[in-house]
């Protein structure tokens, strides 16, 4: 029996893309231009890196007769054999985080088209905000189909960001710690997460950000599943772990609040229980699926208490 | 019992730092200066991006009296309270990949003195390649205690890369399958490996890696462990994974040769026995501890067979 009212599948945002990504094409030119001048080959209509919607689909129009293949990123190819492009923005975006537009698509349009559009817009971004090379300073070009970026002046190559961030969940006797980041929604409260540096594993990274932000020391860190987070380029890894002690210790700089919640708290927020204990994020997030398969774990007896 | 005869706990390179990284000092300019003028702060001694072995330890020194605060990155704090520091390079280096001298490290001192130049050299690497900024080409400085840099003329604020790697032995019926790539020492076999995309799980990645390099495709994807790899700044992410079938289709451009081995085989190389049939990679590597994941699983009869 399951615990919970709400549906049991929800859609992880921007994830289950579909295109095979063709990587032999990006270095061979010829393929590479035999894709571009395709009658098939079609880009992502977008505005800035804002998505457009047409008739529950993520748009998508035929290569301008005019387009230059020098400014376009070659996402994949799809299951209609359709080379799907994306044209490198004209200008820096002022805001790379999430839109209004870009979190409802996740519900607009089947789950890889949110998928693909996530793709163009992580690599957009990237492209925008390194248009010189970091080595030595002189412009940059975009090379490999747009999968990465070479300076003529001193060779450097240069390949796009993909930033891994931990989030997770901490558990004490049959509890787990949530927080609030400063600026959320009121109510709002979720797991913790934090960059991992360099230097550290996963694991180590994740003891590392529960311990800053909340000051609690955890062990037996658990893998749980992973999401692309196009704002503008995470990777975001969902773990579990089990708190030594629940005493709370809360950097506020860092997060504005934390609470132990129990089973049936979580349970009350996700499915959205009037008088439930905190507001839960929506389900393109991994963090209302981290919470799922907590809960889950819970109701089957299965996770173990600190 | 146990299948093998080879030491059953090796040290996992560059992982198992012990470092305190206050993160809250980085921001706070006067305890940063503080921990810089402190009689018990220490600088790693290192020759360009090389490590210093002396007696067995990481070489340290004192902060001579001229250093600048600015020209440094705060690692941490160690047990002894002793706040840790690295210089900046002066020059950017030729070559960020693995010496001999940083690899034979990792069985010099102990382990977590290994993580801790392994982080000195993913950040010295990064400040070296990042003195100019990738928004608008200008000189960028370092900032937060050598954590970021940032770009006087257009402000934008950038951090040090770590770019997330997928490693994953895929099996079929009690085989794994195990490649070489060009230019590898001789008979010199391991897991399939490489960078994970914007816009894609690690699931994903370890699926398109798979079928771009040997052509097999795989379902059941599991996490196993991670590690940082500072050759300049990976994170390593370790993976088994089900095969469809095996039929091998190999990627020349990627990869020289692959097989699928049997445990038995598994077991001969990481014993290092003569007519092993192949030379198992060495045990600082994440690939030495997912062979050996799989080979215990193997053996203890947990590992389900595609
Ligand atoms: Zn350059
Ligand atoms: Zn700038």
């Amino acid at each position: 029996m399951h615990g919970s009212n709400a549906p049991e599948t929800q859609l992880l945002g921007y994830a289950g893309g579909r295109l095979d990504r063709v990587d032999h094409i990006r270095t061979n030119s010829d393929l590479l231009a035999q894709a571009f001048a395709s009658p098939l080959a079609r880009r992502v209509v977008l505005e800035g890196l804002e998505p457009v919607v047409e008739g529950g689909h993520l748009a998508m129009e035929p290569l301008p007769a005019d387009a230059w293949i020098e400014h376009h990123v070659l996402l994949g190819v799809d299951e209609g054999q359709r080379p799907i492009f994306a044209e490198l923005l004209a200008d820096t975006p002022d805001n790379v985080m999430p839109s209004a537009r870009s979190r409802s698509l996740v519900s607009e349009v089947p789950g890889h088209e949110a998928a693909l559009y996530g793709t163009a817009r992580s690599l957009l971004s990237w492209h925008a905000r390194h248009r010189f090379c970091s080595v030595c300073g002189q412009r940059s070009a975009p090379a490999k189909a747009g999968w990465s970026r070479r300076c003529g002046s001193c060779e450097a190559e240069h390949f796009p960001r993909v930033d891994p961030v931990v989030i997770m969940l901490a558990e004490h006797r049959g509890r787990v710690l949530l927080g609030r980041q400063h600026g959320w929604p009121q109510g709002r409260y979720s797991a913790l997460a934090g960059f991992v540096e360099p230097g550290e594993t996963l694991e180590e990274a994740v003891a590392r950000e529960i311990k800053e932000e909340a000051g609690v020391a955890v062990h037996s860190v658990r893998y749980v599943m992973s999401q692309p987070w196009p704002f503008p380029s995470s990777l975001m890894i969902a773990c579990t772990a089990l708190a030594d002690d629940d005493a709370l210790k809360i950097d506020e700089t860092e997060i504005e609040h934390a609470f132990w919640c129990d089973a049936e708290g979580v349970r009350a927020a996700m499915d959205e229980e009037e008088g439930a204990p905190f507001l839960a994020p929506p389900p393109l997030a991994v963090a209302w699926h981290l919470l799922r398969h907590w809960l889950d774990g819970q109701v089957a007896g299965r996770t173990p208490s600190a």
